[in-house]
């Protein structure tokens, strides 16, 4: 153990995360103030005496990870990454809410050493540390069974009234709770305001009842007694589900507005800021103070934090040595290790195979799970059956004598939970995990797709039911503007496969290259095989088009396409020949990889000056930036209907005859 | 009393139900069987013996509402509707999810009479029901609170345990017990099984502790025992808080498949289908029988039904007379009068006043509240102060000695249940209803939002905070994509008004012109007042479209923004005026506006063949369409950043200067 922490010493670590907060806010001249004075003492206790890290590698797989799911609260987790020895500098703190810092308003990962998420949308730190829960313990026992070897941190979070209002923290707790994630341990902060106002405004709720109801360990103290947060904590990690430790504390700690709302969000202004820090015995200058003793001892805790961590890796050691098999499978997973015929193994015999691609998705999981076993974990809200998302060869989560030795997981009615749940365990690093649904319910999971891009989270959305083909089941269900809308998020990568070949090279694209998050979009409905005339290759596919039926001679036209409607458009090519019309078609399976592209390539594929007409059952913009105000979108900018598909198809005009007699309307002009 | 219903004849009413439900899956190919045979029983019980309902009159205000959030269990409602004598006539039945019929596979408002709400995408028809049951508690303390007039009638629901694991329906059941909405019964449809498999592989919480934890009255009874039904829905009504009646009930009821999850959805096929008939006692033949006995007590008791109506609207016509005020305040409310000069007094003064857009929308809120007093009612999720949505001449819902007499709502941090709630206040027919949040978090809302364009709901989003200029709250906070995602869906009205005059217009049309949902898109940051050099009028205003600031002579290009970045674009035509280049800079405070008016509007504001410019601090993609692929979109194609929003604008480009220079590059081509 360090140097003894008495209580003065304390207390100035706990004023000095303080002191920063309230200079690095009034320097910003706006940013938020009351939670991380009134955290500053509980989550320091924690990180100083329990939480597991190595300041130096921030990505150690073992470590504890500590998610701020109140992301507002962003001084409180930057006061203690620089106190305990990461990468962020006191300039950094200095630089507060400024362009290009490493200390952006709310937490971002990928941007500052030490932060596991990116928080802020409020619910979401708290599904994402489901998911990473979830991921340690799936890791512990396809691993790390005897009690060595990976999967053994915990997953602690800390959650604000907002996280809790938020449906997101309930289906994710109700998940939680299900599972039994003994892993995961949530500090509430337990204030009493909100933004507009007390709590009592919005939220009556009983949250200990709440949280028991769906099946946690509940502790509920107050968040200025290290005694009772000691022991509650202690419970808490010992209990075999996860634990909520309720803390009511006061929001603004200190200050003159403390437990009022307006102390939620700042600056103070100098006055109070002066009586803030004159209150709690901080010096008035300098401002940004750190003092000697409260360094020495942060640093002396981060070096035995790394004393900590060698004996763990020793551990590791040994754990290799003794389970070399497991070990190979960690690693093979964690590196996305594939054999070398992966691609082949994926995309062999499909040729001229006509399915729904959904099916054939499903097809592509099951080799990706036969060729890389343990890399891959996923599931469903509640339609893995439509969504073809079941890997065979595992077993479910939450069934059997270990019910996280499966690799299946029944998500429930929870998109949302899902969505966030996936960017949790892509977050963990250690699988390939992904989530299934209809494309239209994609709207359920919005808040969580945008998280996954902004992290570039390596989580992948199996969206079936992709169109108006859904059919009977009528508009609710049925995706119109989903594609666009999905397209419209930077940095997430659609696509929509046409026939198996392109589903397999689909997944194997997420499995080899995505570097990001993947949105799958697959048809309810078969689709014929696509009869490739052109030259063919995995690379051509992952440009983001190509040609799948050439013109004879010059083209007319091209026709571009994605998923179920390029087997259309092959169709109507087809009719139009006949009249005379050489039209060149294109599967377009992903606008992203196609954007991506230098301009000569769209240009060898689409000259110039060629008109276009793009052809998607759906809304169909997203297209326009190809096709141009004088090229054709043809879409649909309704909601579809409840009938059967092939009646669907020739009331919105997805049949080759009404698309062939547009597009020699629009050549005629 | 109508005919006594004796048990055989009772059952003989359920047996029809469950019949008819037989058949029309059967004759459909696919449809929902599970829930209508397990629930006929109490539901039918509900409508004959407690349901308020003219089935001639399906508007009328003070009945009660019935709102199938399982709308997957379409053809219980289906059949309820037709044997009561709604306009459902029995051919309907007959072509079950067919296209163009009155029964789609999921429910639609505004399809079919009687159809309350469209249902089907779970947890939808809970959050809208508390919507509605708000509605109700309002009206009733504006206008009835002695007892007599209108808002004393009670909603109903029936969920599934679907509809119990999303997110939204915590969310709304937290906002109905902190509201303590005595006119609201949920009857949960406990049946052990979802799609993948038995209910205990997802959902192991204790659902009665945790609605009693949100405040709710929780009775658990067996489905099938009337008699505990009765008593449970006795006390339900007569609680002072909105209860949940927990029926446990047998999926697929009668069925040989009973109990299992491949019950849930259908058909059953000849064989079973036969089965379950002779079990049930039900004619193999005719199909789609409703045996005359049925049939003439379900008149009676429609007829029956339309006697009480005619004493409520005794009672109604009396309480007209004693409360002539209030009765007028309640016809003006539901009429949407307000006063001749109503655009007038919005605009009034405003010309000129430079502030954010929200801050001129909060003052719209204000000025038609005075105009129309009772017409509206909204709130904030937890941001009323950023979002300037509160009503200043009204107090909140939930304070005070009366709760319900405020017209300002606190919805907590609860975007999704915000939406539902406001969506089902708009479909009570009293208010005009309206919830604001920062635009980035309408990704929460998204499932709710096409739900309002789906039913043409009259809702109003307000969603300030509305680019990048976000500022220091960085990339989580700021949207890029969501107005692009907004426009994409079909129905939903999307403006962003670019000053004082323009968002004061924005809401004369919601309040006068508005026939479904609108979304409104404003600032966080101050915008100077526009400089209208030409002619304006509302209506120039309202068709989308109209120039600003013209060229002088004929233009060189046309430069086409909304929001904020029209008074930039008109500092950047100045600077390139300077350069010679004459610029004709368009406000296009709506592409949907535009998009309706004849082509020949869009020609003249936009010549063909002259350059065009679209500039938004956003995605921007959704300008294509205006703009070509030879015109340029100045937008923005990734996240944001945490910084000063004056730096961000220098950052991505949001200046005068460096507008003007892409301009230039691009008229060089």
């Amino acid at each position: 153990m360090p140097s003894e922490l008495t209580p003065a010493l304390r207390t100035q670590i706990e004023n000095t995360i303080r002191g920063l907060t309230i200079d690095a806010v009034e320097a910003a001249g706006i940013g938020h103030l009351g939670a991380p004075l009134a955290l500053a003492r509980p989550v320091f206790r924690l990180w100083d005496r329990t939480l597991r890290f190595d300041p130096t590698d921030p990505a150690w797989p073992l470590r504890d990870r500590f998610v701020l799911s109140a992301g507002h609260a962003s001084m409180l987790l930057y006061s203690l990454l620089h106190l305990f020895g990461f990468a962020l500098p006191l300039d950094e703190i200095r630089r507060f809410r400024q362009l290009h810092s490493k200390t952006p308003g709310h937490p971002e990962h990928g941007e500052t050493p030490g932060v596991e998420v990116t928080t802020g949308p409020l619910g979401q730190g708290f599904g994402h540390a489901v998911g990473m829960a979830l991921a340690g313990r799936v890791a512990r026992a396809r691993f790390g069974r005897e009690g060595a070897g990976p999967g053994h941190h915990k997953v602690y979070v800390v959650a604000s009234d907002g996280d809790l209002m938020e449906g997101l923290s309930y289906e994710s707790a109700s998940l939680a709770g299900h599972w039994q994630l003994d892993n995961l341990i949530v500090l509430w902060d337990d204030n009493h305001v909100t933004i507009d106002g007390p709590t009592a405004w919005t939220f009556s709720e009983d949250v200990p009842a709440r949280f028991r109801a769906q099946g946690w360990h509940v502790a509920s103290i107050d968040g200025e007694d290290l005694a009772a947060f000691d022991h509650a904590l202690a419970e808490a990690r010992a209990a075999a589900r996860p634990a909520l430790i309720a803390m009511r504390t006061t929001i603004g700690h200190g200050s003159p507005w403390a437990g009022q709302s307006k102390v939620h969000g700042g600056p103070f202004g100098e006055e109070v800021a002066r009586a803030t820090k004159q209150a709690l015995g901080i010096p008035l200058e300098p401002s940004f103070l750190v003092p000697e003793e409260v360094r020495a001892y942060c640093a002396e805790r981060a070096q035995g934090k790394r004393s900590e961590r060698a004996a763990a890796d020793a551990a590791l050691a040994a754990w290799r040595s003794a389970h070399p098999e497991e070990a190979a499978y960690w690693d093979a997973a964690r590196t996305r290790r594939v054999p070398a015929d992966f691609v082949e193994r994926l995309v062999e015999g499909l040729e001229g195979k006509t399915d729904a691609t959904r099916k054939h998705s499903g097809t592509a999981i099951g080799r990706i799970a036969a060729a890389a076993p343990s890399l891959l974990i996923g599931g469903s809200a509640d339609l893995a059956g439509s969504n073809n998302t079941t890997i065979a060869s595992g077993g479910a989560i939450g069934q059997g004598e270990d019910p996280f030795a499966g690799a299946n997981v029944h998500f429930g009615v929870r998109e949302h939970a899902m969505a966030a749940i996936t960017n949790g365990m892509a977050l963990d690093g250690t699988f390939l995990p992904f989530a299934g649904t209809f494309l239209v319910f994609s709207d359920y999971m919005r808040p969580s797709l945008r998280m996954a891009a902004l992290m570039r989270a390596r989580s992948t959305f199996v969206f079936t039911h992709d169109s108006i083909f859904v059919g009977e089941d009528g508009p609710t269900h049925q995706p119109i503007e989903q594609l666009d809308a999905l397209r419209a998020i930077p940095g997430l990568t659609v696509i929509r496969p046409a026939d198996a070949v392109e589903a397999a090279l689909a997944w194997a694209w997420i499995a080899l290259h995505a570097k990001g998050p993947v949105a799958l979009a697959l048809s309810r409905q078969p689709v014929p095989a696509l009869k490739r005339e052109a030259p063919f290759s995995p690379e051509l596919f992952w440009r983001g088009a190509y040609v799948v039926r050439d013109s004879r001679g010059e083209p007319d036209a091209a026709l571009l396409a994605s998923g179920s409607e390029v087997s259309l458009a092959c169709a109507a090519a087809e009719l139009l020949s006949s009249d005379g019309i050489a039209a060149r078609v294109l599967s377009v399976p992903s606008l992203e990889w196609l954007a991506a592209q230098p301009a000569a390539v769209a240009d060898e594929l689409l000259p110039p000056g060629l008109p276009r007409v793009a052809v998607e059952a759906g809304r169909g913009e997203s297209w326009r930036g190809l096709v141009g105000r004088e090229g054709l979108v043809y879409g649909i900018d309704r909601f579809g209907a409840s009938a059967p598909w092939k009646k669907l198809a020739e009331h919105f005009g997805f049949t080759p005859e009404a698309l062939a007699k547009r597009v020699r309307e629009q050549l005629r002009g």
